[in-house]
């Protein structure tokens, strides 16, 4: 964003007092700790009919944001409507908002209502937002889930649960693999996968930490825990025989890429399908051409985005209701996450040197970085 | 075979008079030029309740077939029933064959009938066969189909009807697109594909006649034919949108592998699938993630063995009639062939050596190679 623009932003909402509408946007892709800005709007209107007014409670960074605000990304935001000579752009796609007013004609949820947004990239690091009653889904029972819960439940455990259940008709006591299985993703599927009865073979990286890792996938529901050099030994297929009885694995989750998902691939049974969500090694993807040919191995992608803009209204709340469920029943965990609240009386300017601080140091943080831009009403 | 069991065979057997039942068998995997042998074997006798006996017109030699006796090859075959200290094997998967007499209960067939098999590797490298009812199609309308025809329509043509069938719904005007363009798959699909109304854009590698090659691929119904080269061209993706008029292309057929291949895939729209049934390259399937995750390309395998396997005799039937009624219609013409006859007159020594000869040659001939094993009665 250039001097002048901010400049005449800054002069017309930037005081502590009435802000009351605050969000970090970029004007051109690029790195993120060199692009992003926060910004002082003005008020919001009361809600036309059919829309809603939300306030963000708590907005995730996810790794795919980042790849948004570079413009790596297939999916982009609309700019915001605005008078600028140059787009503007609201980054963040997943956030957990508190209903603040209703349009004319909403009876899909009430002032109060914990809402989650299902049209991606939305723009949610932001403070509040008016937006369609469409692209909208309340959270049940939103007594006893914690913020966090709500804030991260759009993206990763959906995927992970979807993964677990359209792809192929598996059964308690069925064995599923995966790869990334630290990945907000892989957490996700430990424990959805452990909640229907399935077990997992979960892959990560060697560390120094690796047996507190372990440990901590096994408090989550994970079976077996192995790093990518086991399978370099010749004799792990074997391993992998004993510890499943000889069952064939009919599932496997990627998103790593490159040679060590070739060998997990190999780890599957016949009629297998392998459901990658990610290319963390940035490698490509690479099979033998007989695992499709003579194993009848199918290679699918998936991408939560795709499955929000094919399925109905019903389908996403019903999914949440899911997810929400096993939520309460304390069988999905809150993500180990940090929160980084922009409080309202710093300036734009000082909110956005927080928020570059952030982004330079992101890809180094293990943890889920959850947003709260606070605002004045 | 070592010297004392072929003596042994010899002398009961192996006169010119005698010969009602030759096959080309082996006793140890290996090189085809080194291990196939010709035996004589004793007269069948009449067919067992629910079974016949069936004479081979002709036997293709399949590239998978050369597998088989190289033992490379997924599925093998059973040895034949008998005394010998060393398990026998007939090579061959495809054929067809003539009823000579049916058992008791057989209704499905009588005599004269013109049969395919559909158990794989059953042996087809015979002159004649008892089988099971179960095991044979009977070939509806063999007026107007030629022994060609008949004998190499249970393999190619239906690998490439199933692959252009059961995994998207494609209408007429579609695009389908596919590598090996010249193998006798790719051959099929292109009249298959033409005969439903659907369009092909076909790659084969650059050759010094790729002039008539291109014109014998458009003759059989080929709307487009590149070669490998093709695919570097930066601007490639542009013409191909031309060609289609942007629409996007949701079927791709690789029997290739490699990296010509990853071009092809990625010149394939959304939701697309690409099965793969060879591996010519012997090179692996190598694909970016992006293009499962973003544009929800699915990955499949085809062996028209499993699918065999998997369905059920009527459904095996119907197959076979809709080719035969593409062949009727002249939608499907003869492959190119030579057909190699072993005369009944030749010792077991000379017809190994015939057959052997052809093996040193195989891999090097254009056309598909048919058996006809003689014999006297």
């Amino acid at each position: 964003m250039n001097a002048v623009f901010r400049a005449r932003w800054t002069r017309s909402f930037s005081t502590s007092r009435s802000r009351s509408n605050r969000a970090v946007v970029y004007t051109q892709n690029g790195n993120p700790a060199e692009v992003l800005s926060a910004m002082t709007f003005p008020k919001l209107d009361p809600p036309r009919p059919s829309t809603v007014n939300v306030k963000f409670l708590l907005s995730p960074i996810n790794p795919a944001d980042i790849n948004v605000v570079e413009g790596v990304y297939p999916a982009k935001p609309q700019p915001v409507q605005g008078i600028w000579s140059e787009d503007v752009y609201i980054g963040g796609n997943e956030g957990l908002a508190i209903v603040t007013a209703i349009g004319e004609g909403v009876d899909s949820v009430k002032p109060r209502d914990w809402v989650i947004l299902t049209k991606a990239q939305a723009g949610t690091w932001t403070a509040v937002k008016n937006i369609s009653a469409e692209e909208i889904v309340k959270i049940p029972n939103p007594e006893g889930l914690s913020e966090v819960h709500g804030a991260t439940m759009t993206v990763n455990p959906p995927t992970a649960y979807n993964m677990l259940n359209e792809f192929v008709g598996l059964k308690p006591g069925d064995w599923v693999i995966q790869n990334g299985a630290n990945s907000a993703v892989g957490q996700a599927a430990i424990q959805i996968a452990a909640a229907q009865g399935l077990k997992t073979i979960n892959f990560v990286r060697n560390r120094d930490d690796i047996v507190d890792l372990v440990q901590r996938l096994e408090a989550l529901g994970a079976n077996k825990v192995f790093t990518y050099d086991d399978l370099k030994d010749r004799e792990f297929r074997k391993k992998i025989s004993i510890l499943t009885g000889n069952m064939e694995i009919r599932l496997g989750l990627n998103c790593v890429g490159g040679p060590e998902t070739t060998q997990m691939t190999k780890l599957l049974g016949n009629d297998a399908h392998l459901v990658s969500y990610g290319a963390m090694s940035k490698q490509p993807l690479s099979f033998p051409t007989s695992l499709f040919i003579f194993k009848n191995l199918t290679a699918h992608g998936f991408w939560q985005h795709g499955w929000y803009q094919r399925r109905s209204h019903l389908d996403r709340e019903n999914l949440m209701r899911k997810l929400v469920d096993l939520t309460l029943q304390g069988k999905l965990k809150e993500p180990e996450h940090e929160i980084v609240t922009v409080p309202a009386y710093e300036s734009d300017e000082e909110a956005t040197m927080r928020i570059r601080n952030i982004f330079k140091t992101a890809q180094s943080y293990g943890k889920k970085i959850l947003l709260k831009l606070e605002c004045s009403s």
